[in-house]
């Protein structure tokens, strides 16, 4: 397996399964503004998947295809940041996990724009459109919520506390991340870590949020170890392609 | 589809869906004593369910295994009680059902050992022994429970209160159930009631538990028309065999 393919995997599966995750509020957020909201993230991201995994279908050359790799991998063969594949629990833990990765989507996708791959900085360029919206929008609500009422404030505390250590994953380079940053197709991933504390202690100081202290990271989701929670997720997410192989609309 | 198809199914069904149900408490019982017990319940409710759905692949003549039944049918294939689809919620509400059920079964066991279909006899014979054991359990972790702690009565009452409108069904005959009492299959599921009524009557009473007056009863399961979280509840019981078709140990 190439750099370039495990480098695909992972912006791929990691906006899948996130999408994944937020559209599971479809039809049980707090307000139909934010149902509505959340339905289009999760549209958007999978809009990003689906440009991923089609290059890194590509790029693999086996006939796969996007929809392949979305539905037919089993859970060791998953490349998301464990961040994503967390249970939603609540709407403020639902939203602080956004605006950590929507922080670092945005990074990401701006460098990538200028990839040595042609193919990577045209679907970042068309990504970080729709990113630079969604990270307005989710440092918006976890400011609103967290210099909000008591319960909002410790609900929001609550979840950066349960998500802190899955932040150092999506900064930490393991040789894959290494050699594509060497090939200028991806960025020095500690190189975002800067900008985006600089951009997450302004939201927080204005959430009245305070960042842990912490700087244990949790690994493995980039090489393929799981949490449980990706397991029953993919239970769901493949089962008609699992149920009924090879089904089309 | 014959009746007596039909209704080897919904036994076979409605055990292999509380088997399951009870299973997911492996390793995440309150005490490690009631962890091993519901796991050895599940273990007697899959025991059950092999058999019925085995008789029931044999009685439909189809070339299906009791395997093909219980992992490749889909959710309005399934003729299981709503009853026992319904989410674990908590240890009380787990044992509350365990509790409705066990009376049921315990009864419904015990005509079933003189059927006229002496397959049925045969395997409710067997049945029949592990059941009193589990009617004997759980009729006395409800009154421990209900007559324990104010927490845990009220929870208890909780599980009564949210459990009692899918009562009903269990005793509520339709063609299918009609159809095999006339010919001494089934016994009629309405003269069920009153000893069931008796016995529950009374351990409610020793559990300060108040039966709820209403008489509703949610109607569906049987001919396969379920809540959404049976459908959940495959996705997770089917995995293996629809991502790994034809897989052994």
């Amino acid at each position: 397996m190439t750099a370039l393919f495990e480098g695909l995997l992972r912006l791929g599966d990691t906006t899948l399964i996130l999408s994944h995750r937020v559209s599971e509020w479809c039809g049980h957020a707090p307000a139909l503004e934010e149902d509505i909201a959340l339905a289009n993230t999760a549209l958007d991201l999978i809009g990003q998947a689906q440009m991923w995994l089609g290059l890194a279908a590509e790029v693999e050359g086996a006939g796969r295809s996007a929809d392949d790799l979305a539905y037919l991998r089993d859970v060791w063969e998953f490349r998301n940041f464990l961040l994503v594949e967390r249970p939603n629990v609540d709407f403020g833990h639902t939203i602080m996990r956004q605006c950590l990765f929507d922080q670092w989507n945005g990074l990401m996708l701006n460098h990538l724009s200028g990839s040595t791959d042609d193919r990577i900085a045209a679907i970042a360029q068309k990504a970080a459109k729709e990113a630079a919206y969604h990270t307005e929008r989710s440092a918006d609500l976890v400011i609103a919520l967290g210099d909000g009422t008591k319960e909002s404030h410790a609900r929001m505390q609550s979840a950066l506390d349960a998500f802190w250590p899955y932040v150092g994953e999506m900064f930490t380079a393991d040789p894959v991340d290494t050699e594509l940053a060497r090939d200028g197709v991806f960025p020095d991933l500690a190189s975002l870590r800067a900008p985006w504390d600089a951009r997450i202690n302004e939201i927080f100081a204005s959430a009245t949020l305070h960042k842990p202290d912490s700087a244990f990271a949790h690994q493995g989701g980039k090489s393929g170890k799981h949490t449980e929670h990706l397991g029953h997720l993919l239970t769901t997410m493949q089962w008609l392609q699992r149920a009924y192989p090879g089904a089309t609309w």
